[in-house]
């Protein structure tokens, strides 16, 4: 049983058929696994072998495409109908003779398209170089074109139901935050604050359990917190420690990130200064907030705010998220930055993240929002404050 | 700091050297995050973005070249200096106008190597369509080789320092799969147990703390046994259900994998002949294992106990595993199956998981074993039957 009701699913077939039809493709192949669950509602981790819809635009349903274990997958979580699950043996699978993309290439054969326009999401995680090395070489009449984001740009928009989703991840993310604040503590071991974290994430609320958000708690801490991107280790927190956590709430796949930073001491100045800075830039802008306006008017707005506090930010200020899987919850389509002319629209959502990284220290303060009729909603309600735990623990 | 010490990562360098230089690679570009990780040290939930290390067979370090704000990530964990760390701006990011391997063209022909013969990982994660496409766009005078796996074939066989690692995330695997039996019971939401085992998983021991697994915990329950990368629901767990639990230990990103199947109440006689066939067929086949036979060889002694008892079973049993990222622990280097005529050697490391799915239900009990002198060494000790929790929960 999929998770949206089938008429969710057929709206979103004929939006990517129509793109389709725009893009003068006939064939698509979805590998995205993000864009696989929007349309089949396929949801399983079985993402690390090869597998993807197939989309024919004088058809009504995709075909599943994957290993033959995996098929069974298909079976429980999509609304495809069997005759629609086609599966390749096992010798395929990480082979060095077999790959994946000969089976696609036959199906394709078989069902005379092979000298079609094939659309391929060139630049989506799992569509390797050498998916499109055998394609192309078993295809010699068909014509490649890139469809690198084309759901992705369908998924921006979300549904009432997507933005339920959302919500409920949005009220997960603020129930991990608050594990992390309430376990983040001089001599605690990282590793152990994660792993609090990580079970709020999982158990959810009383009402609704959490699924696996797309990226795991990110813990840049004391020096480290120059590096955004960095995992915990097992060592213990130190008086005076800064720590960035970065964290999603997700249910169902939706997820709703939010990020924050703890002092476990008194805070210096300059980090004092910079939460500050951020926060008001992130009020200002949040307040700009509404359908009509682009994304690099959403930037330009912030961008006021901090140049004239002489703290310098190179990077996009944040970007398009929901439905995802790992590697990333982001949506890769619209990003809050100079250059971006997305226009903002009622049920797209966002995750705001002005993170500024210095040489020997970081402060990230972020929200997720979604575009309203009037203006904007925040996700997940957590004070917006650099938040500070002073009280030193006696060994 | 990398963890290892640097003589470790010069032995690999100098390995993946000679490969190169057996295959007439003078460049070699690693996307894959575990291939980045074991040649660089670079840990960094940071491969969502567009980063690689580029190898000149006749410089002595490698470049990481990454997103700007992931180049202070590149200095706290790697042994690189500061010079071989390349950053590219943030519009590169997810960007439809400029693509980051725009940059690592320009950085090639800057180093005067837009002639050389370059390796890349075709079919490796993160090593997109797109990343072909422009590189063979921008550099037209350099032969692209296709380097998949070359530098995991030289993980395969681990240092000593590798399998103590490995065997701390043994120790953390029988740890985590202890919670899932202590966890799964009749009427407790799967999402509960999973929260407990994720956070036994990431907790680690009093002695050292987890990392994140490769993949989440997989937990198929009652029919959905059938399909075996499914994840867990927020449904309550109901009398009768099998349960299978394929889960890893991460110590510093080195895993150790471990499934077992659970019935929360008596077995069916279908179900208790399957496990046994499984477990004989396991206890078998881990006795026939020594340096010299094959991957095939291991294979047939299971097969040769399976095919008297009636049960098919169509995959590979088993697999290399150690160092990785999402979404896979496994190496994609040997495979237990026939055909793979890779000769066991000591200190290699694999995950034997002879999991058997049929239309309504499956069984899975896996061990992880290192290649010893004389043997095999199991890496996590965990009961080997299936699991039975028969007590009836009065509601």
């Amino acid at each position: 049983m999929a998770v949206f009701p089938n008429s969710e699913y057929m709206e979103r077939l004929i939006k990517t058929k129509e793109r389709m039809a725009q893009e003068g493709i006939d064939v698509l192949l979805v590998t995205d696994p993000a864009n696989m669950n929007y349309l089949s509602g396929y949801d399983a981790w079985s993402f690390y072998v090869h597998q993807l819809l197939i989309i024919f635009i004088d058809e009504d349903q995709p075909y599943w495409i994957g290993r033959g274990q995996d098929r069974n997958a298909a079976l429980h979580t999509t609304w495809l109908d069997q005759e629609h699950l086609y599966a390749y043996s096992d010798d395929y699978v990480q082979s060095e003779v077999k790959h994946p993309m000969d089976y696609v290439s036959d199906f394709i054969k078989a069902k005379k398209r092979d000298k079609a326009t094939i659309g391929a999401e060139f630049d989506a995680y799992y569509f390797s170089a050498k998916n499109y090395i055998q394609l192309t070489k078993n295809l010699p009449n068909a014509t490649f074109k890139d469809a690198t984001n084309l759901v992705n740009w369908i998924r921006i928009i979300k549904s009432d139901k997507e933005i339920e989703f959302i919500k409920k991840a949005g009220k997960i993310a603020e129930k991990a935050m608050q594990a992390a604040f309430d376990n983040i503590e001089v001599g605690v071991k990282q590793s152990d604050a994660v792993a609090a974290i990580a079970h709020t994430q999982i158990a959810g609320t009383d009402d609704f359990g959490g699924d696996y958000p797309a990226i795991v708690p990110l813990l840049p801490t004391g020096e480290k917190t120059s590096a955004c991107h960095l995992t915990w280790t097992d060592d213990t927190f130190k008086q005076g420690d800064p720590v960035i956590i970065e964290l999603a709430g997700c249910y169902q796949r939706y997820h709703s990130p939010l990020a924050r930073t703890i002092i476990l001491g008194i805070p210096d100045e300059k980090t004092q200064y910079i939460a500050d800075v951020v926060i008001e830039g992130i009020n200002t802008t949040l307040q700009s907030i509404k359908p009509g306006i682009t994304c690099e008017e959403v930037e330009l707005t912030w961008r006021k705010v901090i140049e004239k506090s002489g703290i310098k930010k190179e990077h996009r200020i944040g970007y398009s998220m929901g439905l995802n899987y790992p590697p990333d919850w982001g949506e890769h389509t619209a990003s809050l930055r100079p250059g971006d002319k997305t226009v903002l629209q009622p049920n797209m959502t966002f995750h705001m993240i002005p993170g500024i990284w210095l040489d020997n220290m970081g402060v990230e303060i972020s929200e997720s929002f979604v575009v309203t009729e009037s203006g904007c909603e925040i996700l997940a309600e957590f004070p917006r404050e650099l938040l500070v735990k002073p009280n030193i623990r006696l060994a």
